[in-house]
Formats: structure tokens, sequence, C-alpha cells
């Protein structure tokens, strides 16, 4: 018997706007290949986990004191890191950091959007923006991208300029469908919008396009880029999401961030990975060469594949995408299903993963 | 020159209610004696940081994969330990966990308060309520308490029947003031709200009252009971804060939960810190009495003093409390103004922490 337990939501004066409403979230489930969350399946190497514990040791001796409000020396190695991953010089002042990507997108619709402004983005995408926007009560404009998943700039940059979002969403590489958006093409949006332009490259590392944070400099009160330590870097357990943007933007962040929200531990963890960001990084092009592979293995069985620039692949056409959802976890291996009709997707996990997902792939074909 | 510089706040699209504002947070000066944010002065014991840091060694090794998005361990601790505490019998659907109680306290107020809703709080108290207030776009309604910062609960009790706040704070121990609230008050109060009432007991191993926890089985609809560890626990750099209520609570906020928001990192330092909690707490006892102490000694040196439950003291009386809090700055001793005309607020730190600013005084009271 628990305390309170006769009682259920009903009972509750929940908002209005959220009754009927499930927990976003895919099913943690313990099966022997799980590509379904756009991990990197390779754990961090020994040398990291050995900096990491020590860094952690010395954060521990200090755990009574509140952390660095202000994250000044993550800041300084994120902005090391973008600098020699972009060729764009960017300092302490450019970046912004909190507990993953998603709080880094709730801080910019807490300062830029909310009640009665609106937030845009081309679907299908990443499925968080439409629900952080609605936990900041921000109307959600969702424009659709062609058939094939691909962006028509000409026609986004068109509705941009005539609907006005304050909030625009670009994702590129685009999740969950793949693709990804050339320099000239966001230019030509970011260009085109009135509003806030948020590029979200929390996979960018496996792209070989430019990174749109050189465009910052032309476009300082429009562009914010953001990005994710959790894919890349492999440390989603982590938490550690950021952006790139004008110092004014960072500035505007600080007046809704909660106080203290970077934990000691996170900031000494995130910074002992990113000194290994060589190391990690290589894993990068390991995942990215396994990608291609999968992707012809797929064309090759006959599957309907979406050009991926990120480490997962899109894929059908199924008759009944949960049907064969459930064909793969009967094969032992979990992959996504993302809502898109006709389709799955998966991540790009170890070659002995992917081999065992294309195994699957094969007798599920049949 | 840094990136973007070129334009500030005011070319940004901002929304209109944080134009002007400034981030919150006292100031992080690097000064002999802290006793300004209500730290705990004790660092962690060399065991804990030991069982910290061979938590952490365990969990780095699967920083690649999310967390357990329902932190289910940590909370099975956090109900152990607040059962051991108050005698109250939980089990994890009545707790929920996030980063800092502040993330706790915006989760509640994006599930019940929000735009059209009203949140009430009897100040002054802690200050981020009316701040996570604003941020969730919910009305504020301050309300005051008696010039001697006590309540006088049945005009409060009378002020929630009428006014019909979806969310009321009460807050005991109280933050900046001290006092704290006997059962029968908090039920009082409670059963006159027609909508929820969030007990914050930030400061509650300080106080030798009863836990309003053992008032959620009378009030399962209608009670929230928010905690910290950062404060008793001695991990304000851990940032972990958590709530007790009934499981249809915590169903609720898991529709607005950042999914994923508690780190690998986080959920293995706490459950690491919790299994230290009979060590750490004994620093409890240690601070109750010295701030016994430092409350005799302000009292015998002819300031007012504000009786206090927690580990601070508020005191008074200063004709400009801004100059008498820069005298104490120029005397090594960093203590906080906390905006009430003629006071001051003083962390209790360690007894030689406590004796600099005792001679403090005694050098400012001449």
């Amino acid at each position: 018997m628990t305390i309170g337990e006769s009682i259920g939501l009903d009972d509750l004066p929940l908002r209005a706007d959220l009754r009927g409403a499930s927990p976003y979230g895919a099913p943690q489930l313990d099966v022997p290949v799980r590509l379904n969350t756009n991990e990197n399946p390779y754990p961090p190497p020994p040398a990291l986990v050995a900096d990491v514990t020590e860094a952690v040791t010395g954060a521990a001796a200090e755990l009574h004191r509140y952390p660095d409000r202000d994250a000044i020396a993550l800041r300084a190695d994120l902005a090391s890191y973008l600098t020699s991953a972009t060729g764009v010089p960017l300092g302490v002042p450019n970046l912004w950091a909190a507990n993953g990507s998603n709080e880094v997108l709730q801080q910019i619709l807490q300062a830029f959007g909310g009640p009665g402004r609106t937030a845009l983005g081309f679907e299908p995408s990443y499925s968080m923006h439409p629900i952080i926007a609605a936990g900041t009560r921000t109307e959600w404009a969702p424009t659709p991208r062609r058939p094939d998943f691909t962006l028509d700039t000409a026609r986004a940059a068109d509705i941009l300029a005539r609907r006005r979002p304050d909030v625009a969403f670009v994702t590129s590489p685009n999740n969950p469908t793949g693709g990804s958006l050339p320099l000239a093409e966001l230019r030509e949006l970011i260009a085109a919008a009135p509003g806030l332009v948020v590029v979200d490259e929390a996979y960018a590392e496996f792209s070989s396009r430019p990174s749109a944070v050189g465009l910052i400099g032309e476009f300082p009160a429009r562009l914010i880029v953001s990005r994710t330590m959790s894919k890349a870097f492999a440390f989603a357990g982590g938490r550690l999401g950021y952006l790139a943007a004008a110092p004014a933007v960072v500035d505007a962040l600080q007046l809704v961030r909660l106080p203290y929200h970077l934990s000691t531990l996170t900031q000494a963890a995130a910074r002992a990975a990113l000194r290994h960001a060589e190391e990690t990084l290589h894993s990068v092009h390991v995942l990215s060469s396994e990608r291609d592979r999968v992707m012809e293995s797929l064309r090759g069985l006959g599957f309907d594949v979406v050009h991926s620039d990120a480490n997962f692949v899109l894929f059908g056409r199924f008759t009944d995408a949960r049907t064969t959802w459930q064909s793969y976890l009967d094969h032992g291996v979990l992959i996504r299903d993302v809502g898109i009709p006709a389709h799955l997707r998966v991540t790009i996990g170890t070659p002995a993963e992917n081999d065992a997902f294309l195994a699957a792939s094969e007798e599920i074909v049949r």
C-alpha cells in the first residue's frame, strides 16, 4: 500500500493541455542489440574513464559548495573544441551549456518564445521541438518537408518570411530522417527569417557539411547553433548540451536559466571528456563509414533508404511499421518507430551490431 | 574581437517581461569566510569522496548510454532516506528528483501553474519562487508575513481560501528568515487551500519540527513536499533536489520533465552520498548548535535576531544594510543582503568561521 495511491491524475489540478498526454521517451528495454536512441555504441576509452574519474575525485571534495554558476572553464573548453572543429574563432561569451540540448532549447524558448509567440519546425524532425514548445507554452507551427523528407529551401524561406515565427528550428543533419543542408541553403533560410533561427546540429560531427557556426558573424541577432555531447562524444549519460551564438544571446539565456543548473560533476566530467575529443571523435569516422555500409546493404536488400549524414538511417517501406518494429525486437534488435508511416529508424552500432541488424533485416524482408 | 559582439540585448527579440531583468544569483566572490549561500561548510568526508569516486568510475564506463530516464534506483534510495528520517513509509512512486529543487519547483509550475494560473507565497521567502513563477508565466501573488516574519496561520488560511491560488508555497523552515511551522499549522493551511500546497523543506534537517511528509496520506491531492540534498547533505555542487507526494503527482511531473534530465553521474553520485547519510547528517547537529550559539552571541551584542530553525540567521537592524554588508566584506566575511530592509542573513559556518563572523560583528556594532 503506497501513501497517496488512492488518487489518480484526474484528481489533480493538472493543466488542461496536459490531460491525456504520455511522457516522452523510447522504451528502455533490455535487448541484446539496442539501436533505438542514436547513442554512440563505443564505450568511453579507458583513458577517458580514468580522466573523468580523476576530475570527479577532485570535484567531489568540493561538493558542499555550489558549482560555478557561469561554468566559465567548461564554456572555454567548448569554445576551443568548436573553434578547432569549425575554424570559427569563438570565445566564452559565445558559448552556453546546459543539462542536455533539451534544456538549452527550453531556455531559448523561455527567453524568445512563450505565450503569444510561435515556434516553427520543418517536420518530420526532432520530436522534442514541439514538446519543448508546449512546455514553454509557445505555439507550435509545424511545416511539412517534401515527401522524400528533404527541405525545399526556397519554399521554406518563403514560409519563414510570410509566417514570421519568433523562433524557427532547422535541424541539420535532420533527425529522424538524416539529411543535412549546405551552408548556402542555411544562409538563405536565416536571411529570410524575421525571427531567430536555431540550427540544431546535434549530429553535426557525423556530417561532412560545414557547420552553421560559420554564419554567426553574419547573422548575430538571428542565429543560434545548438549542439550536444551525447552523440559524437559518446556522452549521452553525462547530459551536456551547448550552443554557440552572439554574446547577447548568451546574456539573454542567463535571465531564464535556473541558477547553478550545471553540477560541479557535470562540469568536471564534460571538461575531461573534451580533453579526449580527438580519440572519441575517431569513433565518428568509424560510425560514418558503417552508416554508409548499412545504407548500401539495406538498399541491396530492396529497402527504401533515406540518405543520411548522421549516425542513424531511416528506411522502409513497411505496410505496418509497428509490426515490423516488433519483428526486429523478436530478433533481439531494438530499433525506433518514430511515428513516420511505413518507416523505421535504426541507429548505427558497432560492426557486429550492424551485422545483427542486417541479418534480421534479411530475414524480415523475405 | 568576439564574433557577434556588435549586437546587444536590445537587438534581440527578447520577451518583453525579461527586458531590464538581471540574472539571479549572489556574488561568487573569493573571500576567506563565505557565509552567503547557506552551503554546508563541512567538506564531504574522505569515505564519501571515495564512494562517490567509485560510483562515478562505474558509471563513466556507460557514459555513451542515456541514463535511466526514471531514476528508479535513486528514487528508491531517496524514499528509504525520507522514510527513516520521517517515519512515513514511502516508496519509489512517491518520490521524484531533478537537478536541484529549483528544477523540481519549475516542473511543478509547468504541470500545475503556467499562463492563466496563480502561485502564491508568504514573503519574504525563497526568492526563486517568484522567479520560477515568472519563468513558467505563472502569475505571482505575494502575501506578506507579519512584521516579525512569522506567519499568521489563521490569516494565511483565510487568504488561501479566498484567493484560491493554483499553487501555494509554504517554506518551512522559511528562507531567509529561519522560522518553521508546527504540523498542526501546516495542516490548517493545506486544509484551507483549494489548490496545491508545496511545502518547501529545503532546510528541514536543521529543524526539530516534524516534516510535512506525514500529511501526504491525509492530503494526497493537495500536498507536495520539496527537499534538497544541497544543505544538510553538503551536496550543493551535486545539484539534487527531490520531492515526496502522491504517485499521481509524480505521474503528472513526468509529463513535463525533459527526458533524461538526471545524468548518470548525478544519479550515481547522489546514491553514494545517500549511503553516507548518517555521517553527513552528524554535521547538521553541529551546525544546529553553532546556529544557537551565533544567535545567542548576536543577541548579546545587541543585534535584533530572528529565531532560526535552519542553517542561517537573519539579523539586524541596520540603518543601511548594504553599507553594513560591505563592512562585513571589508572584514573578509561574505554574508548576504537578501533585500529585506535593515537586515542581513548569515549562513552558519564552521566554529572558526562563525568566530570570524562574530568578531567582525563586534567591531561593526561599535
